[in-house]
């Protein structure tokens, strides 16, 4: 760290007016030097989602006081993220934070999450990273969830070990009084079901609208998995890699691989 | 398979009206029963984004004539695959074909790549997938890119071994005539350096304007990844997954997962 105090960059997905980032803004400016660029807009769901096609407005906002630097983004949480750290900060965070989320980010509703998109946009950027959500939305216990946010992010920067290497986390907090809530425990990611089907809506000029449905029940919530743990009270944490290489099936696909390279006919190679 | 024909749904990035996805669709009708559901706008760099916020337009287009059942999404390109498997189609495709690409889709890039997302939400409703990109942008060679995507479907459709569950696979193939393309190699995903710098422009308005910048070069391009398959005129196939737990490296984290329940002040548990 290059000053006494840790350099946070918080970002978030519900946008820069969410309840969640500002018990975040508040909590870590307690511990260490917080900037915020967050999005000027609602980007639930966009996942790792980035802006290739326009351009971004990014303007300084006081929505956290005089005292934090802040900037709006039109873009997604990976946008904002990828803008702080390709030039709008002159200096490297030593770790960015994202949420708190309304609601979890848990199992494979991770890849559609720019909650943890914007923690991954860091990761790859070579910053640790965490992603916070809250299990149950509508900002219940907030205070006591941000309070083991602060206790999770003071442990993390203070093991240096950890510290050597980037490194990503999802944490997802269950909506309960700090002294109700349970230990923290390391789980992997649980397995959905597909999701249910989609809604369709007449809108008021006459034409079907379709509404994405609601996510599948859970396919694999046992012991060890982040559902499980949220589901008995305990606070879930996961750490996230983003290699997608299926590296235990190469093996297998080696002799399919083969099979690809057997001519089937004219054109061949 | 449900009849002698494969069914097989199609979706890509960059829209219903791109080259690539009408030369795709083209070629796999030689060799299956071909729906089309593809965005009705550009959507590159889009990832696994899912729109959860507003409803989507979804309407019937004859742009692929009058044999080929073929639908434009005002969604992305999850979107597109998500409303087709949860309502859309009476039927579950036989397999899910994303593409073609106009540029790559390699190393950490697969996880901004809307080419890859939609080829994802397949994989994740169950249904094998695969995501074609041309390395080079402009379409030169695209119907010698096709011809090698027809017979890549061709072969993995009657491996009947890998039809037994779902798979996911990236495949990368050079702009080159079929003729002097090299073999398909089996790759893991390289990786990139952070990305460079953003540029911004003034809008005509008077307003700074963000623009995303380009890529960072390779960190990772040997003998083994995607980078090196590509530049050495090979197609590349890499097996994905979407399980993004850090698996290798949960046993450090239990370590660390101890010392995050260690009461460090007033309100631990």
């Amino acid at each position: 760290m290059s000053q006494e105090k840790p350099l946070i960059l918080i970002a978030n997905d519900d946008s820069i007016y969410s309840k969640g980032i500002r018990v975040l803004v508040e909590i870590m400016s307690e511990i260490g030097e917080v900037v915020v660029v967050a999005p000027d807009t609602h980007q639930s769901g966009m996942g790792h989602a980035i802006t290739l096609g326009s351009p971004l407005r990014v303007s300084k906002t006081s929505d956290f006081g005089s005292n934090i630097l802040s900037y709006k983004c039109s873009g997604t949480p990976a946008d904002c993220v990828h803008i702080a750290l390709t030039g709008l900060l002159d200096y490297k965070p030593d770790l960015v934070v994202s949420g708190i989320n309304n609601g979890a980010n848990m199992g494979d509703d991770t890849i559609y999450s720019g909650t943890v998109g914007a923690a991954m946009e860091a990761y790859l950027m070579g910053i640790p990273a965490i992603a916070f959500s809250q299990v149950e939305r509508g900002w219940t216990y907030i205070e006591d969830a941000a309070e083991k946010a602060k206790q999770l992010v003071t442990t993390l920067m203070q093991d240096s070990k950890i510290n050597d290497a980037p490194w990503l986390v999802n944490v997802n907090i269950p909506n309960r009084p700090l002294s109700q809530m349970g230990e923290v425990k390391l789980t992997r990611l649980g397995r959905r079901h597909p999701a249910q089907s989609y809604i369709t809506q007449e809108s008021p000029r006459g034409e079907t609208m379709y509404w994405i449905g609601a996510a599948g029940p859970a396919l694999d919530d046992a012991d060890g998995t982040d559902f499980h743990a949220t589901a008995t009270g305990h606070v879930s944490i996961t750490p996230l890699h983003v290699d997608l290489t299926d590296h235990a099936n190469l093996g297998y696909w080696a002799q399919t691989a083969a099979r690809l390279n057997v001519p089937t006919g004219a054109g061949a190679p």
